[in-house]
Order: C-alpha cells, then sequence, then structure tokens
C-alpha cells in the first residue's frame, strides 16, 4: 500500500526523496509541482480555519535563532535521543527505536531510559545491519542542527529552530502591543522547523525538515474558555485516555463524564478532527489520545494529540493539543529579565498558552492514504486520490477531444479563461480522452472537461466526475 | 523617511527586529500579523503570473543541504567576502563596504580585490566603531551557514542553502518526467534561503535569512524565445547597460536597439517591471541594470537587475535575471555522475537555464516605501500606505458606528458574512470612527465600511475610501 502511494508520488511529482543524485540524506523529501499544490491547501484550510474564522494572527520568524532561546525553553539540555553505535559496523540507532523493535516488553515495568540502558548491556539488542550485538555505550544525543552565526569575534552559536512555538513567543511583548492588551488571542505560524533525528526511516512521516503549522493562544489563566464548543460538541470521536481506556463517545459526553477535563480541550479536538477530515481523511481512522502521564512534559497540565491509523505507519500523530502554562513565557522571562506580565482589571500575572501543533507533512500523507482508491483489472484498471476539492492539485482539467477543427483553440480560450480567475487548472491534449482520464485521476483531479464540435456549436462541454466517472453536458 | 517607516512597522505589528528580548541579533527580522499577510500577497502575484498564468511549476524543497550540492554549484570555493578585523576593538567588517564608505575611488583602476587588500595595508581604512587603522590581514570569509546533518559515523558535512536555485535543479530529471519531456519549462520555488553576512546594518535589505521566489526555465539552447514579448514590449523603461549608458525607451526599442540583446530578456524584464508596479511601486523608480562583464559570474552570458531607487538605501536589486546557460545542470552532471542530457528530435544536449531570482523581502520594503503617505498637521495629521488592493492585509474594515441598538450585532454579520467567502477583514469597534479610520490606514487597508442607524432600517453602509477619505453609502 504504502509501497505504492509513494511509486506514484515519484511517478508523478508528487513528493520523492531529496538530493537523489547525491545519494540522497535521509529525512528530506522535495514537494514536486503536484505535492506542492497539495501542500498548500492543506497550509491553508488551516489558515482558514484559524486565521480567518478563528481570528488569529499570523507571524513569520527566521528559522535560524541564537542559543539563548533553546537554553530559556530547555532543548539545550532536553531535546535529546538516546543514541548507540553498532561497535563492528558503526551504524547509528536511536535507542528507543531499537528497543521497541526488539524487545518491547522491557520497558514497561522500570523507568525507561535505565531500561534501555540495561538492554545494551544484557545482549539482548543487535545491530539491525550487521546483527552484532556489540553495541556502543548510549550517550544523550541533542536533536537540534547547529549553526554559527556572525563572523569573526561577533560569532555566536545558532540553532535551527526544532518547534516554531518559541519563535512566537520571544516577540510576546509586540503581539500583546498589536492585540492591544487584550486576551485571549492566537497567534499562527506556518513554517519549517528541523529536527537532527538519528536515523529515519519512515518516509515522510519523520523529516529532519519538516513543516509545522502551530497555534499559540495566549490566555487568562483564570479564563481557559471558549464559547464555541457548541459548533463541535456534537462529534462523535475515538478516544484513549491516559490510563488506557477506550471510549467511542461525543464530545459533548467527553466532557461531562470528565474524559477530557478541559472543554477548551474537546473545543480545539473537535476542530483540529473536522480539520482532517476536510482535508479528506476518513473519520473512522482518527483516535483523540491523551497522553499519559510519564510521557507528558513536566510543565504541561494536559497533552493531546490527533492520531491517524496508517496502514503503513499505524498510528500517527498529526497534531498535538497542550496546555503549556506559563511555562515558556516564564522561562523566556527568566533568562532575558524581560517581563512577559500583564495587567488585566488590577491582576498581574504571565499569561497561559495553550497550544495547537499540527505537522503539515504527515497529514499530507495520512491524505493521500485515506484518499487512494484503485478498481479494475487490465485495461480497465485505474487508480486515483479521491481527494476534496479544497486539496485537489488542479481545480479542473481541460481536454481539446481532438487536435483538430479550431477545438485546441476553442479548448484554449476555456482554459485561459479559467486561469484568468487565478485558479489552478490543467491543459492536457496528449493521447486519448482515456488516458487523458487516467492521468487526471492519479493526481486527484475531481473534473474533467472535454471541448468536442458540440461546444464550437452551443457552448456545452462534457464535465466528467473522477469519483463516479460519471459524464454529463 | 526610513525611520519613520520602520518605527510604523515595529508598532502596528508589520516587521520588526528578531530575538528583541535577548539583544537581537542583525540580520533577521520578523513578519508580524500585518506584515505576514502583505507579504503573502506579494508571493501570491508571483504565484499568479508564473505559476498559473505562465505555467510554471512549483516545488518546495529542504533548506538543509549536502555539500556536494555546494561543491558543484561552486558555493564551497567562491562564495565568499573578504573579511577583516579591527585589531583593537575586534569588530568584523566586510571589506568591500569599508572601502565603498571610506575609499570608493581606490576601487577604479585595478582588479578589485587586490585594490581592497592594498588599502587595508595603506592605513587610509579605518573601523567604524573605534576609528583605529590597524585592521587585520583580510580574508576569505564563506557567507553559507554550516550545520552537520545525521549522527555518529553516518555524520555528514550541511549547508543551509544560500539560494533554492540549486536545489530546483538536482531533481531534474524527475521534472524533466514530470513534464513529459519537452522543453521549454520553468520551475519555481518560493521559500527562505540563508547568507552569514558579516555585518548586516540595512533592516530588511540585507538579511541573513530571506525569502527568494526564484524561477528557472529549462531552455533549448537553440531555441531561446518566447511568444509572448508583445504583452510588454510598449513598456517604457530605464536602462543602465553595462557600459554605463543610460537611457529610457520602450522594451520593443531596446532589443531593436540591440541594448537588449536577447527578447527572452527583454521579455522576462517586463513582466519582473510590471510585477512591481502591481505590488504598489511607482514605475518611474524602477530600473534595468545590466551587470558589467567584471561582475557578472563568468558561466552567465548576460545578466539583468531590476532595481528600486529607495530614498533611504539608493538602488536596490529586487529581482536578477540571468542566462546561466548549461552551467549548474553541467556541474552535478560532472559531479554526480548522473546524465542530465535531454535528447529532442536526435539532439543530444544538457538544456540551458534561464534564471528569474526574485528577493521577497526587498520588494516588500520597497512597496512599503513606494506607498507611504502623509498630509496634513496636528489633529488632521494622517499617514497611509496606498497600497493596492491585491496586497493590503485586509481587503476591508468592519466598524459599528456605535456600541449598542443592536448596530454590533448587525455589523458582526456583515463581518461574519465577508469572511465566510474566505476573505481577510478587519472588525474594530474601539475609539472614535475617525480614530478607526486612522488606524486603519496606517497599515493600508482600502476601504472601512461602517455599519449605522441606517443599515438596520435599509441594509446601507457607508464605505470610505482610504486614498480619497471619500464616502458613499
Amino acid at each position: 500500500m504504502q509501497q505504492k502511494i509513494m511509486e506514484l508520488c515519484r511517478r508523478r511529482g508528487i513528493i520523492f526523496p531529496s538530493f537523489e543524485i547525491y545519494g540522497g540524506a535521509s529525512g528530506f523529501y522535495d514537494y514536486g509541482p503536484i505535492g506542492v499544490r497539495i501542500k498548500k491547501n492543506l497550509e491553508d484550510i488551516l489558515r482558514r480555519k484559524y486565521v480567518i474564522e478563528d481570528g488569529c494572527f499570523e507571524v513569520e520568524c527566521p528559522t535560524v535563532t541564537p542559543e539563548k532561546v533553546w537554553i530559556a525553553s530547555g532543548h539545550v539540555s532536553s531535546f535529546t535521543d538516546l543514541l548507540t553505535e553498532c561497535a563492528k559496523c558503526g551504524e547509528s540507532y536511536k535507542l528507543e527505536q531499537l528497543v521497541t523493535e526488539q524487545q518491547p516488553d522491557d520497558l514497561k515495568n522500570i523507568g525507561k531510559v535505565d531500561a534501555m540502558k540495561m538492554l545494551v548491556d544484557s545482549g539482548k539488542l543487535s545491530c539491525l545491519k550487521c546483527k552484532s550485538t556489540q553495541l556502543g555505550k548510549p550517550y544523550a544525543y541533542n536533536l537540534m542542527f547547529k549553526t554559527e552565526i556572525g563572523a569573526g569575534k561577533q560569532r555566536q552559536t545558532g540553532y535551527l529552530r526544532p518547534e516554531t512555538a518559541q519563535t512566537i513567543y520571544l516577540p510576546f511583548r509586540r503581539l500583546w502591543e498589536v492585540v492591544r492588551k487584550k486576551l485571549p488571542f492566537g497567534v499562527m505560524q506556518i513554517g519549517h522547523s528541523f529536527r537532527n533525528e538519528i536515523s529515519p526511516r519512515q518516509g515522510i512521516v519523520r523529516l529532519r525538515e519538516f513543516t509545522q503549522a502551530e497555534v499559540q493562544y495566549f490566555m487568562d489563566p483564570e479564563d481557559k474558555k471558549t464559547e464555541s464548543f457548541s459548533e463541535v460538541s456534537a462529534l462523535k470521536v475515538r478516544i484513549l485516555d491516559k490510563k488506557g481506556k477506550e471510549a467511542t463517545l461525543t464530545l459533548k459526553q467527553a466532557v461531562k463524564k470528565k474524559v477530557i477535563d478541559l472543554e477548551l480541550m474537546a473545543y480545539h479536538l473537535g476542530v483540529a478532527s473536522k480539520a482532517f477530515t476536510d482535508m479528506g481523511m476518513a473519520p473512522e481512522k482518527l483516535r483523540l489520545r491523551q497522553h499519559r502521564d510519564d510521557e507528558r512534559a513536566f510543565y504541561s497540565t494536559d497533552t493531546w494529540d490527533v492520531e491517524y491509523e496508517s496502514k503503513a505507519y499505524g498510528m500517527v500523530e498529526m497534531v498535538g493539543l497542550s496546555d503549556r502554562t506559563d511555562y515558556d513565557l516564564g522561562q523566556h522571562q527568566k533568562l532575558s529579565g524581560e517581563s512577559m506580565e500583564v495587567n488585566i482589571e488590577g491582576r498581574k500575572f504571565v499569561p497561559h498558552v495553550f497550544e495547537v501543533s499540527y505537522g503539515i507533512d504527515r497529514p499530507f500523507y495520512c491524505t493521500l492514504e485515506s484518499t487512494y482508491r484503485e478498481e479494475g483489472e487490465g485495461e480497465d484498471r485505474r487508480v486515483w486520490f479521491s481527494l476534496p476539492k479544497e486539496i485537489a492539485p488542479y481545480k479542473v482539467a481541460v481536454f481539446p477531444l481532438v487536435k483538430k477543427d479550431k477545438i485546441p483553440q476553442k479548448a484554449s480560450e476555456i482554459f485561459k479563461e479559467l486561469r484568468s480567475q487565478g485558479l489552478y487548472v490543467l491543459y492536457d491534449e496528449a493521447g486519448s480522452i482515456g488516458k487523458r482520464y487516467a492521468r487526471a485521476d492519479e493526481i486527484g483531479i475531481p473534473a474533467c472537461i472535454t471541448i468536442d464540435y458540440d461546444t464550437l456549436k452551443d457552448d456545452t462541454v462534457t464535465v466528467r466526475d473522477r469519483d463516479t466517472k460519471n459524464r454529463k453536458e
């Protein structure tokens, strides 16, 4: 399944590994001509939901950032994975991954880090490449890409941001002035982030350079409420809570039964779930999972993911929602000496942050997997992506039936007319109409318009629907 | 002028220096809530011109790239500036900048690099900070940000791309399949690039992390033509050619008189000039400048910039157009061993590349400078950006006249109706209508709609135009 999709993605210019001519580098992918359009459409669905409809602001900050930012956030000291190298062949492994693949049961009883370190000594783990059990002493490996900013004596250490979030917190005081000193307000950023993963081997589900769409809501800790819960409260969802209990119920029931403590959290889980189904994912593949107490960041009071049940990768985290309290602004206040306090009705406090953190590449893959269709055999076989109109790389394809009798001229006129409205439209005049339908299906174009002799006579065209193959004048 | 604009930009959340709470880092800026909208609109103007109208493809590639890419392109060996450090206070300087500011005439007679090195010894140059003439021996400083990809023994050197162009060339063979083996075709990429400038001190005109929109046309060297020249040939332009000769003439005349050799070059200079006036820049501030033979890259046969005559920064290069020949694809073919040749009608050759390379941050600044307006004194004083509708951060602002008698409810309905069409709309109910107009003007909103008692009666609203201040029902 995943192989078929990825083969199609490479062949049709949707996505493909980067730097192939130089042997590649794992964890990097190019979005090709078709993939870019789909990706931008996914981003625009989120932009529309959060910026236009919810009134969030958008910012765009640098990805290269001075070290102090990540000292404050805790990333310099703690954003690490345990790494072990095979003593024989030199292959590097993220220890956690090796354990999960080879001895998952050994992780359960004692603290994770200790359990993993002991496993290396025990000889129960082996190199995936050369099978040697001689693995080097595990050490903490920082996942941030390091660089240097500036020249000569002004040189300072910098990192590529591992998340957009911190770059949103830094200008909090400026944003506070822009919103004219009112809470709550939300700030979104869509952009690249970077994690120097030890040995990523999961396609675009684990990238070293990836796109995030993060929304940070700055809130009064005494007023973590929403007025919009009713918009999503009837939504039925699958839930796995922090105690491992599964349930399917409406968000309203989940709040009532205290499966989800905060109505605000339930609201945002609903908005995210809706965003994913708008992208074309099957609702029954989605699951809301609460982080266990031992996996949640120490400063967060509650964290949930929305996951997609992928055939290729298992449960894939697509968005994380977290009540980050006043931790981040507090840390930056401490390290920078600049006040992050606000004064509302006589109360002085550091605002709390409620975070909604989307990946874009993972929903991109999950959308493709969820909308992939195939039917028929031999000559009749066809494959297509049943992408929603808003997500499709082209809104429509325009085909001249034949290459003569002024039909291409007429088709070209219609093509230019559609394009002049700012629409992405494909023009294709090569091969039989059947082949052109097949090519359009493969990249998920929802409708094809064929210009024929009737068009010249009475301006009617044949419109063919991707999913049903029905044609109508 | 520049100070006024930048003060307004900071105050209203258009753009502001990054990492201010940690003392900043020169060459990095945040786009705030208003700036992001304007920036995205500038990008969309180019996307519409090149991708929708001209049929180019768009791609999105990583910014972190393995070293080999930049060995092939020549950046590892040659993408350098001469750097000198003050022996007394340690301040670093780009030598060229120091010479240009202090002894520009000394650069004219002999080769640039030698002239500059001699000046350091001569004592004619001094530190801008401490005035010492004891400057260190100049050395070549590579402008790429360096990092490391991967862990342990798989670790390899990487660089942040100093241009998007090379990342477009790498997957040429894949793109060649996607376009079904036809020339010419164009590929655009809009994304961040990085140059570790020695001491950038020119706001967003010289950034260390910046946005580019580059279009690479892959062409048959025997067919570097365009069929669309007539669309721009009547455009009157200011030209400074490589011999230093200035002229004002139409693009058609420029080609006829061989001031511009290649009609294709003239066409793209016209398209770029039109893009800039669409962004709101005054046409008389634009100049087409041809690179001198001694400044042009050795592989390029001809290079032109479109510049904007800025009050603050002098002539600012906003886009570079260059016939790069088969240099880039040839270099990657050589280093990777992968063929970049195509076979068309029995001829085998490496395609040529014609490049159109836009910055986004510079046109952003130039647009603001060109559309900045102020009038009146005291109470009547107002400032505004006369931004074209397509560029404005919000299409319209909606104001309820008063906060009572169901007027806010009606205004809110209209606001939601506009927003549901996917439009960026501002809602503002704070302060007098005059103050709200002033705030909307400062961020360039073209029209304000006021909802009053008449709206409740007969659904009429008052629309006020930003530039003329005229109001109509």
